[in-house]
């Protein structure tokens, strides 16, 4: 039982939101709960059964809504804070997760005439059926040589806001005429919170390219269709908050909701992985934060601002004020770890697994640690799920190289662990060989209990490994921000000294081990380069007739 | 119960030893008895517990003489045939598949002094551990250009003769000393039967690289190593006994082991692939054989003789008399399959598998089949077990490329399936490039129970393919052999047309499957050539660091 004052961060993820009440004065985690999203992802249909294609990902609005009805309250009671020691309320979403919605923040998916409509939901970050529409804005931009480009190292992914609103307007212009706000998650639910939409500054650089204080112009919107070129100034600009902002204050409907009082604080929108840089304490230049889960969110602010290869972008003040907030990422991580679980593990391992009272990945994990490095013979490209940075093609896919008779599946296993760690390290160069130096690495997230992982991720970059301290990082970091916004801490850097937790060189590079990976991420950049770079297309050709088969 | 005369042929497998009894008159398959070999393959271990390192593989010899005690005279009781109906034995054996012996036969493993020394065993074909001594044999003769290195399509096998031996010499001089005879098993087991050793023209040809007369020289051997200069002449040279010839009489002390009469016939030795190229009725030229197993060999005669790139070998009468015997082979076919359910078969398939009344190969492949040709977006490399033709190279390892996070083990395995297939087609392709014309594919060995592969082959190939009408192909050739050098028939031509057996045409290839299957032939292509011809040697670079990492 604490009387200090807290704040509340709310973290939305992709499958559920969590709730965390924090103190204010040294970031002490008091009580979190936790509530799944009724409707999940919809990847295969909607809530009435209408039928979705391939690779769309929806969500339902009102699941978030949910999460404010039922985590917050019980977070508060599991912490025993009372409401009257809360002074605001931060929150962090995925992104680009983005929906249509009308003037007044009603999601075209509750008005009844659209619910059998695909187009009126929450397009989640994964909806990756806006690739056509990414490839054009991304020619377009090369060849109009828009200045903004190189910010996103020269691609932009089909996972944004423009790519998403662009296929909105081409597949469904009924929908796309009806929407007259489209709307980052992150932001509309702030929105429901004080009642009034501001547009938080790091969606809108890192997901919306405003940069410089400008969007897309309306001359190349235009150029990519012409029934698209009000979209900016219809339907997309709103005034910008920074982060750690105040918004407004908590409404009394929100209040009845959360069971905190009216008239808190409630904080501008934020991203998950950019608000857990500093509940990682990482604020310094050159202190890179990867936050790893079923894919991986690296974020790192620096001094310099460089031409990175690949980056989802790079964006002032983005992550913390005064620096350049550079993101970058790998679209598939632990997916690929758990993929491999659910369609690659032989009867005898689960079985055995089970009776030593381990789960699948930490009976592997031990077996694949008993290795030295090199043993299995084997080196994997990570891209499953595509590859995001440096790359940034989604219609990449896996490779497995070096299979023998004696191939076991701790060694394909390992093989995977270590793609990762080569993908990560594939991120780490281009930040070098663009000017801007990676310094430490700070892993947040699920993964970070795996220390083979961990171990493997230090010896691969050559870097001293740090672990964030808390389980709760986006939680943590969205409660930060409200701390900030409410005037407890004059900026985001002294509340993340206060309150953010590091365990700092937990893992340390071993100099024989990260000479023996040396060579095997020699094998990795080869393969990178002759399947990514376009030397063999065989990942793009084979997808093509993949689709053809399944026409 | 027939009293008609008889032949037992005994086919001498990798794990296992089988003696089928046949009618002469019409092949009729009476009675057949299967012997596994109680010590199996040594490739962990000695009986004596002395460990073996990576890539060797033994055999004791008197596990062959137990199928000879056990097998036979199981077989005729079966086929309740007496034994004076029996009028020869013919055998068939793995290749090359070799022992050091003493002048009367003795195998060295069997003398006290030597039980605990590896290099005293039998080498089994798929010992891989003497490929130093294969590369320094195709350099040097390449060097020298030796006649005969194009008759092995540019390089021989470490699985061959002349490496294993040159491995015995380089690691174990004593044993090398004490060899007084180096003897393809298949000649061992004629002479412990007729107490004669006749060396046969098919391994002589195939796996000693005696061609037009003579072995490779005395001068050459010098320059590979000195103290091998003798090998030929010292432990090698044996009169050739020509397929289908008779190599002696059945000795008393054979007749005890078998039950048969002492003095029947015994064939001259032979090779499984070659003896069941007639007994599918294969007989004429084009008409290639693949005998499908754990490996797949490839058999065909021709009137051409082509420099066909990548074969095992080519030698004239090496399976007809009058026409050129052709070689090829892939080293892992069914082995890559058995791997991939070993390895990679999740429980919930095996469950599933079982509860259905179906082996995990039948449950998989019902489920595979289901998929248009592409439906995966998967093409692999079947090189898990190296690639014999037509690269020649026991280093190379598998490849799959496309995996994504929906990629299901039904989708693997039948990628498997047309990797193998497409590695035929790469076999046929250089044959049809030397201009030595491939009309037909006729299927033998125990795969040919799997009717989504035999399709895939047909339309892979583009090709009729005829399955052999017999589950025992080898023995039924070796039992035809012996037919024809008991003297019921005049050739193997003759007794392959009264006792061969084939069903033609079973499965035919359908043309639009067939164009599908080109586009993904043109990716295996391309990373054949890429991973196989050295632009990208990374597989004998991961085999290397696995190497060293395991020292």
């Amino acid at each position: 039982m604490t009387f200090a004052p807290c704040v509340v961060g709310v973290d939305f993820g992709t499958l559920s939101g969590r709730a965390l009440v924090v103190r204010v004065s040294d970031g002490a985690e008091l009580g979190v709960a936790e509530h799944p999203y009724r409707h999940a992802v919809l990847d295969q249909q909607l809530p009435d059964g209408t039928r979705l294609p391939p690779d769309w990902a929806l969500q339902v609005p009102s699941d978030y809504l949910d999460v404010l009805r039922h985590a917050v309250p019980e977070a508060l009671d599991r912490a025993g804070v009372r409401p009257e020691q809360v002074i605001g309320i931060g929150t962090d979403f995925t992104a680009c997760t983005v929906l249509p919605t009308l003037a007044d923040g009603t999601p075209l998916c509750d008005l009844p005439e659209f619910v059998a409509r695909p187009h009126a939901y929450v397009k989640l970050w994964r909806h990756h059926a806006a690739q056509d529409q990414a490839d054009r804005i991304n020619a377009l931009a090369a060849e109009r040589q828009e200045a903004w480009l190189g910010r996103y190292g020269g691609r932009i992914s089909s996972e944004w806001e423009f790519a998403k609103a662009l296929q909105l307007l081409e597949e469904d212009p009924e929908i796309y005429r009806r929407t007259e706000r489209w709307v980052e998650a992150a932001d509309w639910i702030v929105w429901q919170l004080c009642g009034t939409y501001v547009r938080n500054a790091c969606t809108a650089g890192y997901k919306g390219q405003y940069q410089d204080g400008a969007y897309p112009s309306r001359d190349y919107l235009a150029a990519l269709n012409p029934d698209f070129a009000g979209f900016v100034t219809d339907k997309l600009d709103q005034p910008i908050g920074e982060l750690g902002a105040q918004a407004g204050k908590l409404t009394a409907e929100a209040a009845a909701w959360t069971g905190l009082r009216e008239g808190i604080t409630v904080c501008v929108g934020n991203v998950d992985a950019h608000v857990t840089a500093p509940a990682a304490a990482a604020v310094e230049p050159g202190e890179m934060v990867a936050i790893m889960g079923t894919s991986t969110c690296h974020v790192m602010s620096s001094d310099r601002r460089g031409a990175v290869s690949g980056m989802c972008g790079v964006v002032d003040g983005g992550i913390l004020p005064g620096l350049w907030g550079y993101e970058a990422g790998q679209s598939g991580v632990g997916d690929i770890f758990a993929w491999f679980i659910r369609t690659g593990l032989p009867a005898e391992y689960a079985q055995r697994a089970e009776a030593l009272g381990q789960s699948p990945h930490e009976y592997l994990t031990d077996l694949a640690a008993r290795q030295k490095v090199g043993e299995h013979g084997l080196v994997a490209l990570d891209w499953h799920s595509g590859n995001r940075s440096v790359l940034v093609d989604h219609d990449l896919s896996g490779v497995l190289v070096g299979q023998t008779l004696s191939t076991r599946p701790e060694d394909i296993y390992r093989a995977l662990l270590e793609a990762t760690a080569f993908g990560t390290r594939t991120i780490i160069d281009a930040f070098e060989a663009a000017s801007v130096p990676v310094r430490e690495l700070i892993i947040a997230g699920g993964l970070t209990k795996n220390a083979l992982l961990m171990q493997i991720y230090a010896d691969v970059t050559r870097r001293p490994l740090g672990v964030i301290a808390s389980a709760q990082g986006p939680a943590l970091g969205a409660a930060m921000h409200a701390a900030v916004a409410a005037g407890a801490y004059p900026d985001i850097r002294a509340a993340a000294h206060a309150m953010g937790k590091v365990h700092r060189a937990v893992h340390l590079p071993d100099p024989e081990r990260a000479a023996a990976y040396d060579r095997l991420y020699a094998e990795y950049q080869l393969l990178h380069d002759y399947f990514g770079r376009g030397t063999n297309d065989v990942m793009h050709r084979l997808r093509r007739i993949r689709a053809e088969a399944t026409a």
